[in-house]
């Protein structure tokens, strides 16, 4: 130990034990919250941050900055504590007063965006390990490009218990284990504990074991060792595999008739045992103050930080690719990417393909891939079905960060997490590919994407009975009602190669919105054959087919039922009435249209739908007594052709449906 | 090797060829399909069919057969293949001939309920292992109840690659190796490749040493190679705790040119390629024949099976406890039942208490634990907020396998399939607890439950926003709608004490439904407070609270928010206005209900919906003009109170939108 060192570990024993006062005061006030966490990981999360980690308060965005992930998310009040006492300037001391509370940043659970310093939404438990999976692949990719001047950064994951049983945590830690991610470092919080009680009440798992299995470097450590933390992470960086250090540490580490068991993990100690716990630690300051002298250690990290950010800085203005570095962190050239989008539809309806929508969705990939430098494909071991991979694509590997694809494997479920921390940890425009169906896997991290905003685009094809033969199992019924029930989400369904490609215009453009994009198996005729500059996947729906003259009635369709509701409208056409057919490729951006629009489009009652999946979302285009011709239970295992005539979405079916309510009447 | 272990020896190459033959031609007649995993695994599955497993054709639900599960569901042929040699009466020729038809049982993926000798539908990756988890868990607690004689057989999976990438497989031999289910037996189908390739492109996983991490019982063998196999699984059998043995098989063995590729996993090999098989096979019968002698090795199994069935059926009926063992694995006593809650509810309305429904639901659960004898309970390590556990319930063990609880740990994906299974064996009515939002992580199992029709029950509280500070990771908004868009699952969001009972009814006398019961965190008036017999959730809604006279709005709402509706319905009345109240639990049941029913129930509008999630999935019950007040994003991390203010689900605003509705007219 030089020193320094010296220095910082005498400080290091009241840097931690701010930590746990703050965190013991902040949930007595609330009332609410988890005190367990905060006050077992004290003394791993000040080793980490006094003597290793890298970042600069003052420039929160900081590239190059390390990535800190409290996958343990209940224990926020780690992370607000350890960044009030850093010195962020949004984390004063009345940010954690109000613990919990309307109008604070400090939420029950770190949401990303709500304070500086939280780099991803974390709770649901194992994301924050699969996220962070994502970020530090993406930093070994932005590395693989910019170099160490530019891109020389470590991500850091404290996990609890409840995140190593989460199924994510396998796919996360095999990905990570594979492509030997050695900028990553996790720390698992060894307590003992969960919620039912101990670990033993539902766990046998040799966690050592099972991450030497996947490839991981592994130590094990008692988390209260401040010198066994430090000579831990150093052994760790050492190391080029990823790497787990087991953390045996005391729950709710201080209360001294509480720790050790489940009462610390989720409900406030009480002021008795508040007191006792000031007592047992020797923190003899009242509730919500900090002395200076702890105040400065942490400040210490930040002055740090600070030069490190400085020094970069000036590496930076002095690189010969400086321009491209700061093109790569910025937000995509849509301006490029419009006129790009808007060449290749005019090649699109001048030859008219009939292309299954997830080849056209390639199609489109060629040209975004061509405009934007920065996208990273990948697929969930689907890569020939979902048809993510374009020309020139190069694999990621552990050898070779310089590839622009990613074979996430069988694993849904972590792609869409790891895309979340690739997204996040920027440089990247990250999609993935898999079945429709099975973003039921990957669900809870879709959430996350729509819940934190991140511009990911889900790649979802054979998006219905329309797969054919596979059968129920892997056919969407519910699944698109699924995702267009989700806040914040994208979902586009186009009906040929013209809307795929705005489809894509749009999802790459996106900046606060994850996208969804469900894309046929069957080939689809070109239904744009007219061309329009304008991008009509953009307003949500619009009238595809013009009857002339005053409707009788709309036929409101998406994907590949577009053409059933095109040859329903001759059909009844044949016989004097009048049908328009809209596309309705988005609810979403249809909602968010000006009334007036909306109206224009949808026409007067009466109206049919005509989706092969449930009738559940279409409450904006249909009124009650409207028609709505598609699924309203399971697939079945047949041939294309005749499922759709067995469930009877069939141009006959949406024709009769039209005159049957046209007959009915009554549609004021 | 005996004499007639060595008779079979010598026949099981062409046991395993006509395997191989079959799945050949079906998928080159189907051109569509898996030949890979059926050939490869040709040898695994004779071996373990000829000389181990235990089942009779000729009574597929035999309660003591062996279990087998193909978890890679991809390779169905190969247990079509299987049941038509085994000569199951409902998998003649025919059905093999029209693979993946409309109209045949032989669908893409096996499909529960299509045919005999299905135990699970698999497909979607991992189910199948995680199911069968479910399924040797229930033996062995059905086996503490009624020993070895009635209860003493195995359950065998097959997985592949993709099954153990899949994270639902870490929480499946998590928690069997915690479980030491030693009458679980997993053949990997060690082949290396999946669809994108080699396996090494995106795994390094140990797999061995990952499953001995788990607990497991691990070995490793050549797939080819029979009596390695037999070995094994003798080895297996001996060893007490869970076993993996790794077949080192060559994917689509037998095919020359093909074999060992991944050109072989998911299309027909083509007309030249199969001539390459026979010939290399040395099979010479021509496409969809197999000779006598081969059927009669795999008839010998049968034989067997019938042999043990028939002495199992005289254990049975010399057994003393034959009329428990037979009521164990029947329909429940839905008379007892229904007597039970009804004078439950009788008592409840006059004690009218104020809990929230997760507490109601314990209440209820007392009711319906102590009426059917074998529910079995658990939770996903949440058992006290989601109140799972009754008094007296004893904790499922290693040890024990009497108790009827089971500790699920933070496995929520796992869970559900493991419920799954333990209804797809039988002797229990499961049923599991997790938070409503978390719902999602489980969403792949919960669809199986549906596309089944296995009578699971997942009791999902803290179900909106009123759960209050852990914020919107844990706040469900579209988590309701997202189930209520599945086929086949019926959802129950109960107002009060007295609907959470009539929930439970419905949901525990279930045989083809599961039920999903979403439940309140915060506590509840009882609003239904006049007695009734009926069980009014079964109607789906019902008129709670009758304005008298003609009404002038309709106010409808479910759970939590039912008392606010009433509240506003009382501040209307105070303005002379009309507004009837309809408590709308279950949207599924009430669109079940006849029209008039419905009509009655829903009246004329206006109407205003109440509940605090989105609006989709309200179309049944609303006209587009129709108001809804909910939530239309994500919440906040605020006290449960501050919340429904701050989102504006409020009397006071339930009230405003009746009036605005009123005004707007024009409801014909």
């Amino acid at each position: 130990m030089n020193q320094q060192t010296r220095i910082h570990a005498a400080n290091e024993d009241l840097m931690a034990n701010a930590i746990r006062a703050l965190a013991m005061d902040a949930i007595q006030k609330a009332r609410s919250g988890h005190p367990g966490a905060p006050m077992g990981l004290a003394d791993v999360a000040t080793v980490l941050f006094n003597r290793f980690i890298k970042l600069d308060p003052s420039a929160d965005k900081w590239p190059d900055r390390d990535r800190f992930v409290l996958s343990a998310g209940h224990g926020s009040m780690l992370l607000y504590a350890v960044n009030h006492l850093l010195g962020y300037d949004d984390m004063d001391m009345d940010q954690l007063r109000h613990f919990r509370q309307l109008g604070y940043r400090t939420a029950g659970h770190p949401e990303y965006g709500h304070a500086k310093g939280i780099e991803t939404t974390t709770g649901p438990l194992g994301q924050g390990i699969a996220t962070a999976v994502g970020m530090a692949l993406a930093e070994r990719m932005h590395n693989a490009r910019f170099g160490d001047e530019l891109v020389d950064h470590r991500t850091w994951v404290i996990a609890g218990d409840g995140c190593l049983m989460e199924g994510i945590s396998h796919e996360a830690i095999d990905l990570a284990g594979h492509l030997r991610l050695g900028r990553l470092i996790l720390f698992w919080d060894d307590n003992g504990i969960t919620i039912d009680g101990s670990t033993d009440v539902s766990t046998s798992m040799d966690q050592q074991k099972r991450f030497e299995a996947a490839g991981w470097h592994v130590q094990s450590i008692d988390g209260h060792d401040k010198e066994a933390i430090a000579a831990a992470i150093k052994a760790a960086q050492a190391d080029d595999r990823p790497s787990m250090i087991a953390c045996r540490t005391v729950i709710g580490f201080g209360a001294p008739n509480k720790q050790g068991t489940a009462a610390t993990h989720g409900a406030p100690l009480g002021d008795e045992e508040i007191a006792a716990a000031r007592e047992a630690l020797g923190w003899t300051w009242p509730p919500f103050e900090v002395p200076q002298e702890v105040y400065d250690s942490w400040h210490a990290i930040a002055a740090r930080g600070r030069t490190a950010r400085e020094a970069w800085e000036a590496r930076l203005a002095a690189n010969p690719r400086r321009d491209a570095f700061t093109a790569s962190i910025s937000a995509p050239d849509t301006a490029a990417l419009g006129r790009a989008i808007a060449d290749y539809k005019a090649r699109l309806s001048a030859d008219a393909p009939k292309v299954a929508t997830r080849k056209a969705s390639e199609m489109a990939l060629e040209v975004v891939n061509a405009t934007l430098p920065n996208t990273v494909g990948g697929s969930a071991d689907l890569t020939g079905s979902n048809n993510t991979r374009t020309k020139g694509m190069v694999d990621v590997t552990r050898d070779d960060f310089s590839g622009n694809y990613i074979r996430y494997g069988v694993r849904e479920h972590g792609m869409a997490a790891a895309m979340n921390g690739i997204a996040l940890h920027g440089g990247f425009v990250p999609y993935g590919g898999t079945f429709l169906v099975f973003a039921d896997y990957a669900r809870p991290a879709i959430r996350l994407s729509a819940l934190m905003g991140v511009p990911v685009t889900y790649v979802l094809t054979h998006d219905s009975i329309g797969l054919g033969e596979d059968g129920p199992t892997h056919q969407p019924v519910e699944t698109i009602a699924s995702l267009r029930a989700m806040p914040n989400l994208t979902v586009i369904r186009p009906a040929d190669a013209v809307e795929t490609a705005e489809a894509w215009e749009i999802a790459a453009a996106s900046t606060g919105t994850p996208t969804a994009l469900c894309l046929s198996r069957q080939g689809l005729p070109t239904v744009r054959t007219k061309h329009t500059e304008a991008n009509m996947v953009a307003r949500g729906a619009y009238v595809l087919r013009n009857p002339g003259g005053p409707r009788d009635v709309t036929l409101i369709a998406t994907g590949s039922e577009v053409e059933i509701a095109l040859n329903a409208a001759e059909t009844l056409g044949a016989d004097g009435i009048r049908a328009a057919v809209v596309s309705a490729p988005c609810f979403e951006l249809f909602a968010a249209q000006p009334k007036d629009y909306r109206r224009e489009v949808l026409g007067q009652p009466p109206r049919v739908g005509v989706e092969a999946a449930v009738r559940q979302g279409w409450g904006l285009m249909l009124r009650h007594r409207d028609a709505f011709i598609g699924m309203t239970g399971f697939g079945a295992s047949v041939r294309v052709k005749d499922l759709y005539e067995h469930f009877g979405i069939t141009a006959q079916a949406v024709a009769q449906a039209a005159r049957a309510v046209m007959e009915q009447g009554d549609f004021a």
